[in-house]
């Protein structure tokens, strides 16, 4: 599977080529393409900024034009923040990633196009794309900066690749297994019958029950629950050997 | 519906409560909460940096300590770039915001806990949470900023707000209907008959039925439609009155 070229078009400041680069290898790509950064290329501001994804700027090839930059994909997305006169289907970041999997798992090339800082991409920029990709901001505040923009799509990428579960626990945790449980809550049992808990006699089972119901479904650890029947014997003992 | 709280936990440097602002509000999130910022509070750096996001800011409550900052919450989120020790249920920031969007709906008060810059959330903070949220990042590059943070799980709590459609065509397009398309077939049907385009006879009907096809499929504008036409119109009467 292909990951996506990310081509920033005439990027202006070198920091944000850099934050670009680092936003983009969170996410595990690195392919970037600059199309005319206005102050020249390489950039030692982009290098600093870019620290540990350095080789993203390393590795990023430098074009004069957006279509050169594009000529080998096969499919291209161009970032906007408001709609444009053109008529091109508009996707969130959420579909334009679904499509580039599907499009890269066919063997395809797909690239992102992001425009400069200050005034985004223009429209003979856009026309060269296939669709048009607009993250959905709050109308009365929409300030997403170049990296940021890379950021959401880069984590659109990886959220889409499925290689987390929704929920996980943690993996080094020891969960106790059900004998374990069931031993503790015998153990609990034992203690609350000496000690007259289940009254009346009639209501005994259904508050064992309960109780077995509540043990099974906490997902206790097994130091948790070597930590209960610590504590119950501690209590035992204070008992029998007179506390108070 | 309750939108989430979004507590930065002592904060370092103050331009980076500053774009925290920024990053909530483009997604429509203005509930901020702050313990203990290291630099005080207020912070003019941090409204030098919010610019149009100030009243974020001018609403955010300052709080000495996790426990105050939270304790009107039902539910807690602490954001972690790391596995932790403790056990608990960790999510991805899509799994956490659908869980918070479902709890909203039942009018409970969820927060979430953002770490200070460069060490995150301690576990005395964590311990007060009842889940861990953990973006997927690349394992050998996990570079998140407490801004970007805060970006992506202000994405992902408007991302299933389900405002937007995946797909959209710009609003202000008027597509032909299937009756100026079918007449625009026929008028290319009736030129290309003329120039003997359909050849041989056999294939006539195979080669009309894909051409139909196409027309179908482009999903063009009446303003292209037109310009067919026009086209259309045009090399008939150069070819009628004798161009080159």
């Amino acid at each position: 599977m292909i990951p996506p070229v990310f081509v920033l078009v005439r990027p202006q400041m070198g920091e944000n080529v850099g934050a670009a680069a680092r936003a983009m290898l969170n996410f595990g790509l690195d392919r970037m393409r600059i199309v005319d950064p206005r102050d020249g290329w390489p950039n030692p501001k982009s290098v600093a900024m870019a620290s540990g994804a350095g080789r993203v700027l390393d590795q990023a090839g430098l074009f004069p034009d957006v279509a050169t930059s594009i000529a080998d994909c096969d499919f291209v997305f161009a970032t906007t923040a408001r709609g444009r006169e053109l008529v091109k289907l508009v996707v969130t970041p959420e579909r334009a990633m679904e499509m580039t999997r599907a499009m890269a798992a066919e063997g395809k090339r797909v690239g992102v196009l992001f425009g400069p800082e200050r005034a985004g991409l223009e429209n003979d920029d856009i026309v060269q794309a296939n669709a048009i990709v607009t993250v959905d901001v709050n109308p009365e505040f929409p300030s997403l900066n170049l990296a940021q923009c890379v950021l959401l799509l880069g984590y659109e990428w990886r959220r889409q690749g499925g290689v987390t579960p929704e929920m996980m626990e943690l993996a080094r945790t020891e969960f106790a297994s059900r004998l374990e449980v069931d031993k503790l809550a015998d153990h609990f049992e034992e203690r609350l019958e000496a000690a007259s808990f289940f009254f009346p006699p009639t209501k005994a089972e259904g508050m064992k029950a309960n109780l077995r119901n509540m043990w099974a479904r906490l997902g206790l650890t097994r130091a948790e629950v070597q930590t209960f029947h610590g504590m119950l014997r501690q209590i035992a003992w204070k008992l029998k050997n007179g506390g108070e």
